[in-house]
C-alpha cells in the first residue's frame, strides 16, 4: 500500500505538472546538474529506483530513460559483423533554422526546439550522412535510451516481413494462432486489425493514476512493483489475454498498446523465437549496428514489445535509414519488397481522423506504422522517442526524449513543425 | 512471508541434495531437455523466475545461470574495436585422458569429469591457441554466464593496478578512504587484509537457510525478493557498511564475499568510476572481448562485485590468457609489472592451511586470486565457475558449470584432478 500511495504522488505529479504547474525546463531538469545517481553509493536523495517507482517520476526520468536496464531484467539484442559507420556532412546552419510550432505565433529555432522538447539525443541524416548529431542530459552516443512505443513499429515491421514471406496471414484471427486468446477481447480480431490498432479492446491508454489500464499493465509486467496481495495477471501475455471487448474489430483507429504485445505473442509462435531474437537476426546483426540494444523483459521473460526496446541512437537510425532506402542495406534485402510496399502505403485515413492527432491530419496508421500525409512515416514512442523518415527529402531523424508529459500530442506540436523546417532546409526548399 | 517459506524449501532442498538425496546428474538435468523457459510464454511449470527465488534452486539453477540479467537489473560492461580470434589447434584425445578424484581411487575420464561436474561450459588454452572447447546445457559460446565470485578476481586485479599506479595505500584503513565504513568491522582493516580475506569480520559464507548472513546479504542487494516489512541493509555496500568485528583483522584467511564488496567501494571511491565501468576501461575494451558483459546491479545502482559478473567463455579466456603472457596483450601493457608481480607472489601460505582447501595443500589467497603451490593461480566462483591459469604448462582454463553443490570444496576434488591430468598431457609429461 505504501508503493502505492507512493506512486499515485508521482503519477499524480506528472499530470499535475502538465496540467497546472511548469515543470522544470530541459536545462534545470539535466540529469547529471540534478546529480541523479552520482557517488558511491548515489545518496538516498539522488537515487533512482524501480522499487518505489522514482524512476518514472520528472525530473528522474532524465536519468532513468536512459538506464533502463540497470532498472529492471532485460534481455540483449545482439549487434554482430562491421560497424557501418556514417559519413559525416556536418552543418553548422541547422541550429538557427525558424519554425513556428503548431497553434503558435512566436516562432523558434531548431537549437531551441530540442531543449522545448527534452532531448536527449538526436542524430539527422541527409541523403545517408550524419548532418546533425547532439546528445544532452544522462544520454552518451555510445549510450542506450528506452524508446518506449518506438518498439512497436520494430514489431509491425516484422509482421510484415513473415506476412511477406507467407508464414503469417492477416486475415486470420488472433486465436487461430494463440489458441490462449480465444476467450480475451482479442480471439476474433484478424492479425491485420491488431497490427493497425483498429480493435475494439476495451483499454484506455491513459497515463497517471494507479487504477487505470496501463498502470495494470505495468503491474503484470513487472514495470512497477506488485502489492504483497497481488492477483492481477502475471506477465504481459497474461495481460493481453485478461482484456475483454469494449466494441466491435475494423472500426476507428483507436492507440492501444496492448495491440503489440497480442501481434507479439502470434509472431513468436509463427516464429518460434522471442521478439528480441527476431529483432537480432533480422536487423541488429545485419546493419552493422555499433551497440547491442536491449529489451525489458516480464517476470516470466517475456519481453515488452509495447515498449521496452532500448537501442542506441545512431543504431535507430540506421534501422531508418534501411527504410528510406526501401529495405536494403548495402547490397542485401532486409526487407522484402512486399513487405516494404505494405509498410510504406499507409493505412485507413478516414479511420484515423476522429484521432485528431496535432500535424497528422490526412494522415494515418498502419503496421504499428505512423504515417503523415506529405508520405513521411514515423516511429514515435511517449515522452519523445521517434525515428522520422522523409523520403522527399531524403531526411532520416532519430530523437530519443525525456519531456516531462507523456504524451507526443503535446510533443508533435513542437517536433513535426522542426521537422518539417528541416526537411525544406535540406532539400533547399 | 509466502516468499521467505518458499525460499526455505528451496534452500533447504539444495543442501539436502548434498546432504541425503542424489541430484539429478548433468543429462537428466539438462535445462533444454527439462524445458526450462521454453514457449512463449512459458508454462508455469516452466518457469524460472526471480520474484518467487526459483531461479536459485537446482536443477532450474542449470537454466539461470546462463540467463542472468533476464532475471535481474545489471549494467553492461562494453567490448570496443577488432575481436582477438584465438587460434585453434583442437586436440580429439583430450576426452580420454583419465584422472582420479581426490579421495577416490576409481579413475574417470577428462569427459565424464565435465558431467561429473555439471559443466556448462569450457575452454582450454594451450600456448594461446584453443584445444578443447565444449558447451553443454543452456550455455552457447556467443552467451553469458554468472561467474559468481570470479567477479572478485577482477576486482583484486583492479586493486593491484591502482596501488601499483601509486592511486591506493594497502597499508591505509578502510575508513580513510570511505568514512562511512568507520563504525563497521571494517573501518580499522588495511586495504592488504581486506584484499587478501584476512579480516576479522562476522560474516558466516554458509549458503542455503533464510536466515544466514548470506541470505541477508541477498535481501540487502535485491538478489531475492524482499518481504514487506523488511528493514535490513538497502543495498550492497549499506549491508557491508552493517557488519560487525567477530575478531582482530590480520589473522587466518577465512573467505567473506563482503570483503570484495568494501574493497569494491573503497576503488570506485579512489578511482570515480563504477567497477563496471573500471572492468570496462582496463580489460573489455582493451583484450578483443566478443562479447559486451554483464553485472548485476542491487536497488540503488551498485554492482555485487563479490559474485555478479556474467561474461562470455571465451572473454573470461582471454583475460586469463593475459596474466598468464603477464599483464600483457599483442604488444600492449594491460597490467603493470608490479601489479602482475603482486597478484603473481601469492598470499601468506601458513594462514591458509587451516582452511583445509581440497587440492590447494601449501597454496594460499590474496588480491582475490587463489594460489596453488605449483604455481597455478586461479579465479573460483561457487557451482563451479573458474579461471585457471598454468603458466608452467602454458595453459589457460575458463569454465563454467551449474553444479547443485555450491561450494567448490566438492566440486575441486574433480576438477583440480582434472586439470593436473591435463596440463601433463599438454606438457608431454
Amino acid at each position: 500500500m505504501r508503493i502505492l500511495v507512493a506512486l499515485a504522488v508521482l503519477l499524480a505529479g506528472t499530470a499535475a505538472m502538465a496540467q497546472d504547474k511548469t515543470p522544470l525546463n530541459a536545462a534545470d531538469s539535466d540529469p547529471v546538474r540534478l546529480g541523479w545517481m552520482q557517488g558511491f553509493p548515489p545518496a538516498a536523495d539522488k537515487q533512482v529506483r524501480w522499487d518505489n517507482s522514482s524512476m518514472w517520476a520528472f525530473p528522474k526520468t532524465r536519468w532513468s530513460f536512459s538506464h533502463w536496464r540497470e532498472l529492471m531484467p532485460s534481455t540483449a539484442v545482439r549487434r554482430s559483423g562491421p560497424i557501418s559507420v556514417f559519413p559525416r556532412a556536418e552543418r553548422r546552419d541547422i541550429d538557427a533554422i525558424t519554425l513556428v510550432p503548431l497553434g503558435a505565433t512566436t516562432p523558434m529555432t531548431w537549437e531551441q526546439s530540442l531543449a522545448a522538447n527534452y532531448t536527449d539525443g538526436i542524430v539527422v541524416l541527409h541523403k545517408g550522412r550524419i548532418v546533425y548529431e547532439r546528445y544532452f542530459g544522462a544520454l552518451k552516443p555510445d549510450g542506450l535510451h528506452i524508446a518506449f512505443s518506438v518498439t512497436k513499429s520494430f514489431v509491425g515491421t516484422l509482421a510484415e516481413i513473415l506476412i511477406a514471406e507467407g508464414k503469417l496471414d492477416p486475415q486470420r484471427t488472433m486465436a487461430s494462432y494463440v489458441p490462449e486468446l480465444a476467450g480475451s477481447g482479442f480471439g476474433d480480431a484478424t492479425v491485420r486489425q491488431v497490427m493497425d490498432m483498429r480493435t475494439g479492446i476495451a483499454f484506455d491508454e491513459a497515463y497517471g493514476g494507479i487504477d487505470g489500464d496501463v498502470f495494470r499493465m505495468s503491474l503484470a509486467m513487472g514495470g512497477v512493483p506488485r502489492p504483497k496481495d497481488y492477483a492481477g495477471p502475471d506477465g504481459i501475455f497474461a495481460n493481453v489475454a485478461s482484456l475483454k471487448k469494449a466494441g466491435a474489430h475494423g472500426g476507428d483507429w483507436v492507440y492501444r498498446t496492448p495491440n503489440t504485445d497480442a501481434l507479439a505473442w502470434v509472431l513468436e509462435q509463427v516464429a518460434g523465437q522471442s521478439i528480441a531474437a527476431q529483432i537480432e537476426a533480422r536487423f541488429w546483426s545485419k546493419l552493422g549496428m555499433e551497440q547491442d540494444a536491449s529489451l525489458q523483459v516480464d517476470p516470466v521473460g517475456t519481453g515488452f514489445t509495447g515498449g521496452g526496446f532500448s537501442p542506441a541512437l545512431r543504431d535507430m537510425a540506421r534501422f531508418g535509414e534501411m527504410l528510406r532506402l526501401g529495405g536494403r542495406w548495402q547490397g542485401a534485402e532486409i526487407i522484402p519488397a512486399a513487405a516494404m510496399a505494405a509498410i510504406r502505403k499507409g493505412g485507413d485515413a478516414p479511420a484515423f481522423v476522429a484521432a485528431k492527432y496535432p500535424g497528422l491530419a490526412g494522415g494515418s496508421y498502419a503496421s504499428q506504422w505512423w504515417h503523415r500525409a506529405g508520405g513521411q512515416f514515423m516511429a514515435v514512442g511517449i515522452h519523445g522517442q521517434g525515428i522520422y523518415i522523409d523520403p522527399k527529402a531524403e531526411m532520416v531523424i532519430a530523437r530519443f526524449g525525456s519531456h516531462p508529459v507523456a504524451t507526443n500530442r503535446v510533443i508533435n506540436v513542437t517536433t513535426l513543425p522542426a521537422y518539417d523546417a528541416l526537411a525544406a532546409h535540406l532539400s533547399g526548399r
